[in-house]
């Protein structure tokens, strides 16, 4: 039983939280409750280690009894040491430090997601977990993003980092797969350019979703063969950009009939 | 100029921030920033009073003046005290008091989003943004939803509240407004009824959306005509509330070809 926040796998947990730099030095990061530790371990991350508290349920036990059983390295600790490794005030009784495998992007890609300096982690972990769903087959971040390991994408994409190759690339390497597939690359914009659906969408195709605040970067707005809006009928600014990212990603899914 | 935290208006703003059952009993909620303050005047709903601090920029100051212009109350507060009655961490220098006038619901509604056991403000918020984008007549919510005057409800809706009449009733109230209108109300859910492409959207529409985690009360599903879900090609095991209901409400922009 871990009684000290001292011990040194909590405070590799708190700077795993907290510094993204920890955690490409480390090559890992940290998943907090019981989905997403049981997503790690069917989609067969390597779990390096995990701490829980006595505070789980029934499906939280077979859960550790299911590491213990693959010989990951489980410890009890103290409720007040749960809370100080966690990133949320209400810690779901187990966290787990995950190895970063890096997912190769797949051979052949014909629906892929760019976001570009994207600052806001909810709504990055929104659109992951949107991306999952609706079949895109790999999340492309210009190096300006939030760091897709923070723990409030994590909470907010609900496991999609298991089922989705997500790569934080530079630009040049974001412009060689989209020439190498073949993409069609749309720049989302507030009200510029073509209306989505008017958009051909069977092609294989780029969606780039711009930052919150500043929109896109000079380089997304290079590599866009078009820009593409979501009108808005009814009026405002702007929408959401998880939101906006969710519409058009749902429109190549009718186009396509991927339901 | 305001320096004490004791001052009577610095006490309410904190209080109208903290509590719906104090903005229910003074008619009264806050809004911070430039922006939602320029909305709230634009959109002619009463200001009872704001205060700013020396930081404003210019647009900031243009509206201060445009505030005293109209007779508005208008003090200066230190930061310190902008701090203690501000619900962010980093306030944007200006904060007023707007009386909630309750909008009338219009005498036709063919475009509907009902929202049911809503528990999280940014979802909500969110939710509202897209609505009023895309031209939804009306939100209705049942009274077990998050209160849409809290202060983060009323950030991530960028001002959607002075466009778009918001109304929380009674399940009895709300029944009554689907039947007057002739409105086909469907419920979204995970995997159940019809994909959401599948459905007729021209005739006069509600679109009801459930909680985050309980989904929709007994009522949702029985003033339902019918289920409609979002399907999920990538897998996972649901759409993020506000993702799925402006997924759902663009399909209806779309069909009804409003863009």
């Amino acid at each position: 039983m871990i009684t000290s926040k001292d011990n040194s796998k909590i405070k590799l947990a708190r700077a795993l939280q907290a510094d993204s730099k920890t955690r490409r030095a480390e090559g890992a990061f940290v998943v907090e409750g019981i989905r997403l530790v049981e997503e790690a371990l069917i989609s067969k991350w390597e779990i390096t280690w995990a701490v829980y508290t006595d505070e789980l349920g029934e499906r939280g036990r077979v859960l550790i009894q299911d590491m213990i059983d693959r010989g990951i390295s489980v410890e009890q600790v103290t409720s007040r040491i749960m809370h100080s490794a966690s990133d949320t005030q209400t810690p779901q009784g187990v966290l787990a430090v995950v190895q970063n495998r890096s997912t190769p992007l797949p051979s052949k890609l014909d629906f892929v997601l760019i976001v570009d300096e994207l600052r806001d982690p909810g709504n990055l972990g929104t659109m992951l977990r949107t991306a999952s769903a609706a079949g895109v087959g790999a999340v492309l971040l210009s190096a300006g993003s939030v760091d897709p390991f923070s723990p409030k994408v994590l909470r907010s994409a609900m496991g999609a980092h298991f089922r989705l190759p997500i790569d934080t690339l530079a630009w040049d390497q974001i412009r060689m797969e989209i020439s190498k597939h073949g993409l069609a690359a749309y720049l989302a914009t507030a009200d510029a350019g073509q209306p989505y659906t008017q958009l051909d969408f069977h092609r294989p195709t780029a969606l780039i979703i711009g930052g919150e605040a500043a929109g896109a970067s000079i380089q997304a707005q290079q590599v866009a063969i078009d820009r593409v809006y979501i009108p808005m009928p009814g009026g405002g600014e702007s929408l959401n950009a998880a939101v906006a990212a969710a519409i058009l990603m749902y429109e190549v899914v009718r186009q396509r009939k991927l339901q």
